[in-house]
C-alpha cells in the first residue's frame, strides 16, 4: 500500500490547509495553518511544507505518492511557475512546483485555486457527470472556470475562465482587476457588503444596523445572507441585485458557451434561493430557450474541500494513476 | 481531375450565393439567386438547388465531389438537420443534408452560417495561423463563432458561439432575440441606423439629414459609416457608441476565454478604425493585461466570400480530403 496516497493543498489568502484524498474524493488527515501576515514568498513557502508536513506526519509519509497544490494566481501549466498573483506577497516568477517538490522530495502539480475547485466539482461534486460546465465561486473575489469536453479551457497563455471579470454594468462600480463594473464588483462577498452598506446610507430601517452594532464598516456579506433570510428589506434587495446580475452573466455565458451546467460555489450561496432564483429569471429573460433548455444551474457540493480535493485530482490526472483513487 | 471540386453555398436572407472553392480558398464559377420573397421552405431549397446547379453547369458537374452549405440557423451536426432558422420561412425541423442529397445526388454538409464563416477565415483568412480565436461579424445581426484549437466549439447542444447577445447593457434596447441590451442591439448594422435616428431626433445637425433625403428612415449603417468618415460629429458619436459597447464584450469576452485573435467582419467594419479604436481602448480598460499581451484584433479578410469558402471547406473537413484543396 505504500506510495498510494495524494495530499491535496488549497493556498487561500489567509489559510493554507491540506489533506489527503482518497478515492471518490473522501479526505482526512486535515491540517491548517494562517499565512496572513506572511511577508514573502518564502515565508509564505515555509507554511505550505509545514501545513503538508503535518498531513504527512499523521497519514504517513511513506504511504504519499505526491501533492497537489491549489494557488491563487495565473500559472505556466508546463512549468508548475506562477507569473503573478494577487494578494500573495512576492509571488510573481515563481516557479512554485520545482521548489516544493525540492523541499518534500516527492512529485508536485500546480493549479490555479479556481481552476482546482472546479476540477473537484465536476468530479466528485455539483458538476459530476457533466462534460460541459462553468463552475463560479463567490467569495472574497468572484473566481471562474470553464471545463469543456471535460478538459479545463486555460486559454492562449493561461489566463482563460475569469468569469468575474465579465462587465454586466458598462461604466460601474470600480473592480479590484482595476475595470469598472465587473461581475466580481457586485456578487462577491465584499461587494455584498459594500452594496449594504451603500444602501444603509439612505436611511432605511435595517435588522443590518443592529447585526453591525452601529458600525457598516463591521457589515459581511454573511450577515447581508442572514438578514435576508429573515425577511430584511434592505439585505433582500441587495442580495436580490447580487443575483441579479449574476443572472446577467450567466444568460450572458449561456448564449455563448451553452454549457450543460452551472456550478455556483462559495460562501455567498448560503444565501440559497435568494441568489439562485434571480439567476433563474435571467436565463429565462435573457438566454436563448435553446440552450437553457438543458441548461441546469446547481450549487456547489464540496465547499471549502473543492479546491483540496481537486488539487488532488489534478495531481493524479497529470503526474499519473494512483491505486488509491480510482 | 473528375470528382475534385468543392462547391460552396452561403444562404443569406436576401440572396443564396455558391461558387467552386479550390486550393488556398480561390473561388470561382459564382452564383447568385435571390430568395426574398420565398414562402416555404420548399421553395429556399429549389433556389438553393438551382444556385448549385449554375455553378456546376459552368464547372463541370463531373468534376464535383460534394458540397457545403452556410446556413443561418441551429444545426444538428451529426444529421445536418436545421431545428429552427430565424427569418427563414417553414425552416423548422428541416433535414436540409437529405434533402439536397437526394436532389443533387452528391454529399452534401450543412453549417451554421457564422460557423462557416469563421471556418473561411482561420483557413484563409484573417484568423490563418491562429488556434484560439473569436470571429464576430457585424451584419444584419452580430454573428459570432468561437474556435478553440483548431476546432469550432458549438456548445452542448449546438448553440454555443452566440457572441451578439452577449449583454452590454443590463435593461438595454430590445434584441431580435428577445432579451433587452445584447451586443447585436447596438452594434448590427440596422442597430447602428436606429442610433443614428435616434440621434437625430435631438434636433442635431448632421450630414445624415441630407443623405437620407431629410426622411431619417431611409439611413443606413453604410450613410453613418460614410458620414462618419467624412467627420459628422452625430454619425461619429454613434459608431463611437457601437465599437465601445463591442469593445465592452471583446474584453469580457478576452477575460472568459483568452483567445490569441479577434477577427470582426461585416459590413460595419467598412468604417475603419472609427470601430476598432475604441474596440481597442476598452480592451486596455477592461482586459486582463496578460491575455491582452498577446491579443490581436483584426478585421476579417475574405469579405462576403467568407461564408462560401468556410462552407466548402467545412465539407472537406467532415466528408474527407479532397487533392484539389489540400
Amino acid at each position: 500500500m505504500a506510495h498510494d496516497l495524494v495530499i491535496g493543498v488549497d493556498l487561500g489568502g489567509t489559510n493554507v490547509r491540506s489533506a489527503v484524498v482518497g478515492a471518490g474524493g473522501v479526505i482526512s488527515h486535515h491540517a491548517k495553518l494562517s499565512v496572513s501576515g506572511s511577508k514573502s514568498a518564502d515565508e509564505v513557502i515555509d507554511h505550505i511544507v509545514t501545513c503538508i508536513g503535518q498531513t504527512m506526519a499523521s497519514c504517513g509519509r511513506e504511504e504519499v505518492r505526491g501533492v497537489g497544490v491549489g494557488t491563487p494566481g495565473l500559472i505556466i501549466e508546463e512549468t508548475g511557475t506562477i507569473v503573478y498573483a494577487p494578494n500573495v506577497p512576492g509571488w510573481t516568477d515563481l516557479p512554485l512546483k520545482s521548489l516544493l517538490q525540492q523541499r518534500l522530495d516527492l512529485p508536485v502539480s500546480i493549479e490555479n485555486d479556481a481552476n482546482a475547485a472546479a476540477i473537484g466539482e465536476h468530479w466528485v461534486g455539483g458538476g459530476a457527470g457533466y462534460k460541459n460546465l462553468v463552475c463560479i465561486t463567490l467569495g472574497t473575489g468572484v473566481g471562474g472556470a470553464i471545463i469543456m469536453n471535460n478538459q479545463v479551457w486555460r486559454g492562449s497563455n493561461g489566463a482563460g475562465g475569469e468569469v468575474g471579470h465579465t462587465n454586466v454594468i458598462e461604466n460601474g462600480a470600480q473592480c479590484g482587476c482595476g475595470a469598472p463594473g465587473c461581475l466580481e464588483a457586485y456578487a462577491s462577498a465584499p461587494a455584498i457588503a459594500r452594496q449594504a452598506r451603500e444602501a444603509l446610507q439612505t436611511g432605511e430601517e435595517s435588522a443590518l444596523l443592529t447585526m453591525c452594532h452601529g458600525n457598516p464598516e463591521n457589515i459581511t456579506s454573511a450577515m447581508v445572507s442572514r438578514a435576508a433570510q429573515e425577511g430584511d428589506s434592505v439585505a433582500r434587495t441587495v442580495m436580490h441585485r447580487a443575483g441579479t446580475l449574476l443572472g446577467v452573466a450567466v444568460a450572458s455565458l449561456t448564449n455563448l458557451l451553452n454549457p450543460e451546467i452551472f456550478v455556483i460555489g462559495g460562501g455567498v450561496i448560503n444565501a440559497g434561493d435568494l441568489i439562485f432564483d434571480p439567476i433563474r429569471h435571467e436565463i429565462e429573460k435573457r438566454a436563448y430557450k435553446w440552450s437553457a433548455s438543458i441548461l441546469k444551474v446547481l450549487p456547489a457540493q464540496l465547499g471549502d474541500d473543492a479546491g483540496i480535493i481537486g488539487a488532488a485530482r489534478y495531481f493524479v490526472i497529470t503526474e499519473g494513476d494512483v491505486r488509491s483513487m480510482p
